[in-house]
């Protein structure tokens, strides 16, 4: 109950920041419509994690339930529609949250004005201005939110360090994809997990957590404890998304079936994959992530590989035992009662079996 | 005198902020430093006008030569180098102050590593994202400046302002380039002016020196005055920008001869040309431009309808009116005799016929 609530006040909170902007945007040109058009549609999917994380973090360490935080707390989800938008632009992808990813919805309108030059680099220039856009109204939500100076300032570091970590996680992300099979693959395990450790366990999970705890006062000590929680949750987050990405069920993950093997996403599961497969399966599997016309014959070849080689079974294995140690070190954050059974249950969401 | 060592300040303020952020990139991983190389070589170069206007509007305002607020004020040189980056992958542009462009260079990294899938792809993200560090810093660097809040606050809304601007003004620009020749002439030019109003007149000169004066406690009536004379000194040197990068010398400019023409560019005095041109000079401007091809007597034909259609007089025309304005409405500013005197000098630098 209290996390259903939690995400109507995040997302009022988000819409009126929105709407507040529409004025302006309007009254430079009508024809930035489809920049809002693009926005709106995104932001009305996606589980409002980063925000949900955040208010257990300054609800637990003694923060009030005012609308200031709501408002600092939902500028998250601005940080993360301008993280997709530009990761949709560099994978490539069709789609997102259900719905067509924005520079193919620039790229949609370009075809149908019939303007000139090619419609995918406009939809990729529009797209980047529109991730463009979330970044600096992320910053102008947070800072702008009506929370006292002293308390942002609080907030302030753990804000700035997280915005940067989660763009070099994506430039790692990025790198892997481009080196494709290294010899070392226990170096490419570890690769893969850096890369989740800053994309998604820091940036989803430990800092939106500290961000609000700090906000709210919390020492060092404190925050320390919340790392302990947070880093091996969000791990287990993305390790579960990441097997959700291949086996998940299209009308769940918003995503077409297979899609992160046909954008040569270089995750954990595929470098535990790599690592135990024979050489003939490893050529199979190179062979055939990042062919962008993978067909259903070829996801179920690698599906089959992946589960032969006991790689998913090692993935299942790894995320249990990070959820396990989440669970454990949640018993000792400084949290409330109240905050600590909510994230119990963010837990279970988060790492669950299907979305 | 009193210019230069402004942008000495500037200068060291920009390389403090970026050197104290790299021991946070590769504690994240050695993997990282292609960023800072790529955002070193880009900041290398420049003329730090927003910073420069940013600081005659404060220290025009009584504000004093403190260090935190060439901190603020250098803050907008990385807004720059976020917008530079992304308008070249948008653009396809090769260059950038005379180097390779950051994409370019991500390409080549690609390229000489010799790693999977496309360097072109490989290029463009990664510039992606460094633009998207650029922006996130933008604003850590601002806020983070160690001026006091309630200063801060009072800028606020400007800086924020002036960010949505500017991006707005990038979109109107590429919906201008899709959109191409339009059958009314006039609503052409129009539109093109627009596009010099929020991309470059606010986002250069007027906001950057309301942001400085606003930072030092003027009202709106003196913000107002600083419109005035922002305004049109904004839109002349975009202006000036357009013929320099039409008939600039490459060596001064950075850029190759008729680059803004090859990348086809609406600009002010492309529309101002379709609107002198007869028929069949029209049919060879639009078949040129956007000719990624576009050689050099491509550029000569195209420079020779510019002029003989007196495109170019009658920009010369409105950059001279622009100027004028912009210097009349300068004696009306409420800043003081020298902050008036050195935006005088800066007036000229940036309308004069060369760099």
């Amino acid at each position: 109950v209290a996390v259903s609530r939690v995400r109507k006040q995040i997302d009022e909170a988000l819409y009126s920041f929105v709407d507040g902007q529409r004025p302006l945007l309007e009254a430079v040109s009508g024809e930035l419509s489809p920049l809002l058009g693009a926005l709106d549609s995104l932001l009305s999917g996606g589980k409002r994690l980063r925000p949900a994380f955040c208010y257990w973090g300054w609800r637990g360490s003694g923060g009030e339930d005012i609308p200031e935080f709501f408002t600092a707390a939902a500028s998250l989800e601005l940080l993360q529609a301008g993280a997709l938008i530009h990761d949709d632009v560099m994978d490539s992808s069709d789609t997102r949250r259900g719905q067509p990813a924005a520079h193919r919805r620039f790229a949609a309108l370009h075809t149908e004005s019939g303007w000139r030059g090619a419609a995918e680099a406009f939809g990729s220039g529009g797209a980047i201005l529109l991730g463009d856009v979330c970044l600096t109204w992320c910053d102008e939500m947070f800072q702008g939110s009506g929370l006292p100076d002293d308390v942002l300032r609080r907030g302030r570091p753990i804000f700035d360090r997280m915005r940067t970590e989660v763009i070099c996680g994506q430039y790692l992300d990025l790198l892997g994809q481009a080196r494709g099979r290294r010899p070392d693959a226990n170096a490419m395990v570890e690769a893969a997990l850096r890369i989740v450790r800053y994309k998604s366990a820091k940036y989803t999970v430990e800092r939106p957590l500290q961000l609000g705890a700090a906000l709210a006062g919390a020492g060092p000590e404190a925050l320390d404890a919340l790392s302990a929680y947070g880093l091996p949750l969000g791990a287990a987050f993305q390790l579960r998304d990441d097997v959700l990405g291949v086996f998940g069920d299209p009308d769940e993950t918003g995503k077409p079936a297979g899609d992160d093997l046909r954008e040569g996403k270089r995750t954990v599961l595929v470098a535990l994959t790599l690592q135990r497969a024979d050489p003939g399966q490893a050529d199979i599997v190179e062979s055939l992530l990042c062919d962008p016309a993978l067909d259903a014959a070829g996801v179920e070849l690698l599906r089959g590989i992946i589960v032969d080689t006991g790689a998913l079974d090692a993935c299942e294995m790894m995320i249990s035992r990070y959820a396990a140690d989440a669970s454990k070190a949640l018993a000792s954050v400084g949290l409330t009662a109240e905050a600590r059974e909510a994230l119990a249950e963010l837990t279970v969401a988060a790492t669950a079996r299907t979305v």
